[in-house]
């Protein structure tokens, strides 16, 4: 990773990570069981990937971080709630995540699920709630907010986790694994990168071009975790390796082979980088996030 | 009941009916799993009365249902995204629910917890996407959300769940049972009609009045159902009787007992009538309803 792009990502992280802890509620009372599980998810060391690429989406098209950081985050809410409910027993059962025990291993089965539910609606709430103070116009808000919420609901992220769910263990097939990765994964970072590009003032071309982008990093991203969970290194991940393996998940090396699995992959990301064709050097920090996606190591 | 109340009730409710029909999406393809589940539980024979108090909460300050339709067509999707994560093992282990089988019992439990989070992110994006198509104002609309955003989640009906399942079986104390039925249930009804008010363009004292009103009825709701549970008929409310006492739930009758309970209810409901005075007879069904709430059998 270059030294720039590594610059860019760590002050950016250090940007949602603040505004995060300012969004956030202090446990308080009778609510705070529920605060303390839904803060415990949520600042458990994310490399907070979806915010960065709705700044850089706004920023590819001369719009200014501040404007976009209330989405952002709601983004980061939404992706740590569907980490919670994906790591549940009934789910993909796993016991570690960043390397700390997840959810339900800490606050129990019952909190665990509602701290999602906690963090999904909270997200909608801090989307809704901020037009005001920033400058954002309402329907541009309220687009946002509905292109959000298409791809983390049924037709997105949580289409997918149904399909990923329920074809464990049947026979590996190309059109199912990219239905799964395009909704579990792909939605919703195409959709974090096309909002801000959205809040920024985006032309609609512009928005179908990083939308197109968004679409093929996000499919790449799936792909890379896959091969991260047979490659990887279990320290650095900080989950088991070889678990979808384990349990009959369909992903692209099941169905691909290792091998073509990269080459997939790298298609992706050359695809996407030329997506960007009609940008300037503001959307340079999108061009090294698409590669930074399939070289990273967690 | 009267009847006039009682054809108000059907038509609002056929009103409702006929949008969500219209609203919700058909199974199809890969998501055919995930929209079967949630349709199972969204037509599975709800009373409809948070869209219906969203409607008269509109209709008591002049405004049309047609305007509100789609708002109280998203409460509906939250509430029944509420009741299958409530009725979950690992929460209240329901098996049935309005006399049918709970959603985890036909679906199994990964999809019953993806069809709760497929309803609550659909009802956003149902409030978000259709402020264009109606005469409601952006702002307006964005209000709305982050009210109902608020009722729905750690601040409201998320965070009294939690507390009702973490103090299962714990001594029954008042100011406990307070939080959790003012959260779990009254928060989100008084967030209907709040938000009928707000999007018919009521003044702010009119939205305060009905505010009052909603958190008076919601409380008095939660208690109806606790009596219920001890005293209702099996096979007209379609659940089990006495679950609530052999779960050690913490109820109004548990802590002051059922005669003292329905004294609070009814005194509920008298200050929720009383909460109306600034209004004419087009607040009359929010009156009827008022008392239909208490006297209700399911």
């Amino acid at each position: 990773m270059s030294t720039t792009i590594k610059k860019y990502l760590d002050e950016r992280k250090t940007l949602v990570d603040k505004a995060l802890q300012k969004f956030m509620p202090k446990p308080s009372g009778l609510a705070s069981d529920i605060i303390k599980a839904m803060n415990y998810s949520l600042f458990a060391g994310g490399k907070r990937i979806r915010p960065i690429l709705c700044i850089a989406g706004a920023e590819a098209v001369g719009g200014h971080a501040d404007n976009v950081v209330p989405v952002a985050c709601a983004i980061e809410l939404i992706h740590t709630y569907s980490l919670i409910h994906d790591d549940l027993p009934v789910m993909d059962n796993d016991d570690l995540r960043r390397g700390k025990p997840t959810n339900h291993k800490v606050f129990g089965e019952a909190v665990a699920v509602l701290a999602g539910d906690g963090l999904l609606t909270l997200a909608f709430k801090l989307m809704a709630g901020y037009g005001a103070e920033k400058d954002v116009k309402e329907k541009t808000l309220l687009r946002v907010i509905d292109l959000i919420a298409s791809a983390a609901g049924y037709k997105g992220m949580v289409g997918g986790q149904v399909v990923d769910i329920t074809y464990e263990g049947k026979q590996p097939d190309p059109a199912v694994v990219e239905y799964i990765h395009r909704h579990k994964t792909a939605a919703l970072i195409a959709a974090s990168v096309t909002a801000g590009t959205i809040l920024a003032g985006g032309t609609m071309d512009e928005e179908k071009s990083i939308n197109r982008y968004g679409q093929q990093i996000g499919l790449a991203f799936q792909i890379a975790d896959d091969i991260l969970n047979i490659e990887g290194d279990r320290k650095v991940i900080g989950k088991g390796i070889g678990s979808d393996k384990k349990k009959g998940k369909i992903t692209y090396p099941s169905v691909f082979g290792t091998a073509e699995s990269k080459t997939i992959q790298k298609e992706l990301i050359t695809n996407a980088i030329d997506s960007l064709k009609r940008f300037d050097t503001r959307a340079e920090p999108l061009r090294s996030l698409a590669r930074y996606i399939i070289e990273r190591k967690t």
